[in-house]
Parts: C-alpha cells; sequence; structure tokens
C-alpha cells in the first residue's frame, strides 16, 4: 500500500493519476487506485467511482458505523474516507494499491498495518506556489480557497510522520521519484516473499555445476 | 552509503560502474564509488587505483592492523578491503559513496553505522548463467572459475542479509532499479536533514498569505 499526503494544490492527485496511468501501460493490472467515498460536493470535472464515491452525510455515517471503512477523517467540514472491501480484494488479488488521504487516514492505515504501508508526503515548492495553483484550478470559490490554505498548515505540520518526502518543484522530476519509490519499495528483500524458494534452487543448480 | 553484493559473475560490478558513470553525468560529484584494497592479482584489463589498489599481503596486513580497513575479509585465499580515510572524506563532503564488496564486509559496515548504509544484494537469473558468465569474461584459470563457483554458493547464503535484492536477468532494467533505489532512498525523511527548515519557512509564508 502506497499513500500519497500533501494539501490540496501540492499536486499530489497529479501525481497519483500519472502514475497509476504510467503503471498500467507497464505492468497491466499492477497497481489499482483506492477511490474514497467522499461527502463533499462534486467539482465539475469530477466523476462518480472515478474520483471520489460522493455520498450524503447520511450514507457515509452508515458506512462509517457499519465498519465498511478502512480509515476516515473530517477535513473542513466534510467526510473523507476508504471504503474497505474494494482494498482487501486488490490486495489479496497480489496487487498493490495507492491511497490518496490525508495524515489522520494515513495514521489509522499505519496503526492497523504497519509493515505494509509505504508513505509520501508532497510539499509545494513555496507557499505562494500552492496558493497560485489553487487559484488557478478555479474550481473553488475564494472562501474554499482560504479554507485550504488555513488547514494546509495543519497539513503541513505532520510531513514529519512519512517516509519519504516529494518536494513537487517540477512534475516530470516528482513523477519520475514517485516511481522511483514504486520500484524500489518492490525490490524489499522483505516484501518479495518467494525469493528463498528462487534462491534454493539457485544453489541447488550451482552445486550441480561445480566439480 | 549504498552497498553491492553478489558472487563475482552476476554483474554487480558492471553494475556499479554503470550507476558511477550515469549518476556523475546527472548530479556531478554526488556519488563516490570506493575502491577496494586487494591482495589478489590483477587482471589484464584492471587498473590500479580505478578497480583496485593492489597490495602486496604484508602491505594489506599492514593497513589492517593500523586501522586504516573500514572493513576486510579474506575470501578464496585473497585479502580485500576498504581504505577508511577515502570513505570518510567523501561522507564528511556530503557525497553518497558506493560500495562493491562482499558479505563479510557488508557486515562490517553495518554494524559500525547501521542506520547510514543500505544493502543490495545481486543474484543471477540461474547458476548456468553465473557460470556462463565467468567462462566468458574469460580472465580466469578453470581452476578460479571452479572455485568461485564454489564461493558462489557461500555467500548465496547471505542474501537474507540485505535490504533489497536485485534478480540481474537484464543489465539495462536491473541498472534502472538500482537508480531507482538510490533514488527513492535519498527522499526518505530522515535522509533529508535540512528539511525541517524548508517546512519552517513554508509554514510562515502560508500564514502571511492566509486571510
Amino acid at each position: 500500500m502506497l499513500v500519497l499526503s500533501s494539501p490540496s494544490g501540492a499536486g499530489k492527485t497529479t501525481l497519483t493519476r500519472t502514475l497509476l496511468e504510467q503503471e498500467n501501460i507497464d505492468y497491466p493490472g499492477k497497481l489499482a487506485l483506492s477511490v474514497s467515498a467522499t461527502t463533499r460536493a462534486k467539482r465539475p470535472s469530477e466523476i462518480e467511482g472515478i474520483h471520489y464515491f460522493f455520498k450524503t452525510k447520511r450514507q457515509f455515517e452508515v458506512m462509517r458505523d457499519s465498519g465498511e471503512l478502512l480509515e476516515w477523517a473530517e477535513v473542513h467540514g466534510n467526510f473523507y474516507g476508504t471504503p474497505r472491501e474494494p482494498v482487501e480484494k486488490a490486495l489479496a488479488e497480489g496487487r498493490d494499491v495507492l491511497f490518496d488521504i490525508d495524515w489522520q487516514g494515513t495514521r489509522q492505515l499505519l496503526d492497523k498495518m504497519r509493515d505494509d504501508v509505504v508513505t509520501v508526503f508532497v510539499l509545494p515548492p513555496s507557499a505562494q506556489e500552492l496558493k497560485s495553483r489553487l487559484v488557478r484550478r478555479a474550481e473553488d470559490s475564494d472562501a474554499v480557497i482560504a479554507q485550504r490554505l488555513r488547514n494546509a498548515a495543519e497539513e503541513f505540520q505532520h510531513w514529519n510522520e512519512y517516509d519519504y518526502i516529494l518536494v513537487n518543484r517540477d512534475l516530470d522530476k516528482s513523477f519520475a521519484r514517485l516511481r522511483a519509490i514504486l520500484i524500489a519499495e518492490r525490490l524489499k528483500r522483505v516484501k518479495m516473499p518467494n525469493l528463498n524458494v528462487f534462491v534454493d534452487k539457485l544453489l541447488t543448480e550451482l552445486k550441480g555445476l561445480t566439480p
């Protein structure tokens, strides 16, 4: 499980989408995206089930209270949460799962399964650039942008709870770095459970070749 | 410090050389190679001070006994060791250092500085391929090749002491993976000591932008 967190506007969503697309070209089906449920209003560019599962507050509370969420958090008045079933299904199929969640959700995931979670925090190159990206996106009202900036200050406090830090100055470079993290994590010995079978075979073959 | 280990013929030396060349194009001076001292005979293609510092057994013992070596090991009758001074100098200059050493040397490095050492074990795709590469290299006698194969069996026993495992089926792919490990390791929060200054600045700027 690979978690990306950052305040809105740091580029996290673009990075997750690009990573998912590229990985699906190179290793079809290997990486799944966990689609969050949310009570916040749908933006014009967003599609139900692709970007979020849009829920009423009542629907969300039912999901949460019946244990259907792996983690959940309230962020500037809206609920966000991860439906449990698609994640467990993907993991059982041997797929990696990508999460675009905040520090509160990350903590809950880490509490539940520390050894299987890799976390990345995305930082903007500057506060001014963060604000410019929110304004350029032109999907939120001024009041929402102001709230997102105030919220960013809180999210930033938690950068030091993450394994990796990406300062997103340049999207191409940040994407290459994010891919490197995914590639490297897959090469960790502890994440290659069938390797001992391969090495045992190698040793047996080697004995056959040695006089 | 990035350590690569493997038996001769798995491709470790080619991988370290390629990584060093490519890194020096992308980030001049960022990565240094630790050149080992050895008492084994120089191969025709090898250059003193580039591939090894070639020493007599007596010279090596003097270096070892006066604490000039960071680690040392005896492998099929020859001594190998890492001169301490060039490594400490490179680290003090903020450079990363690449090591091409065996499991015995790796253990000594880990004992001394666990938190600063990342270890990679390179496996050949098969025992037959390992033998073919040693034969193709045509630099060792049949007796030496036989000894290297016997030694490989011992080296392989230690694969599970390493952080990352590379199965070297294809040199280009393995090289890309090795680079991913290096890139990812540099993005680890604990390896970016000045990041808290950057985040503090970001937070101060952010407060200035928030109504």
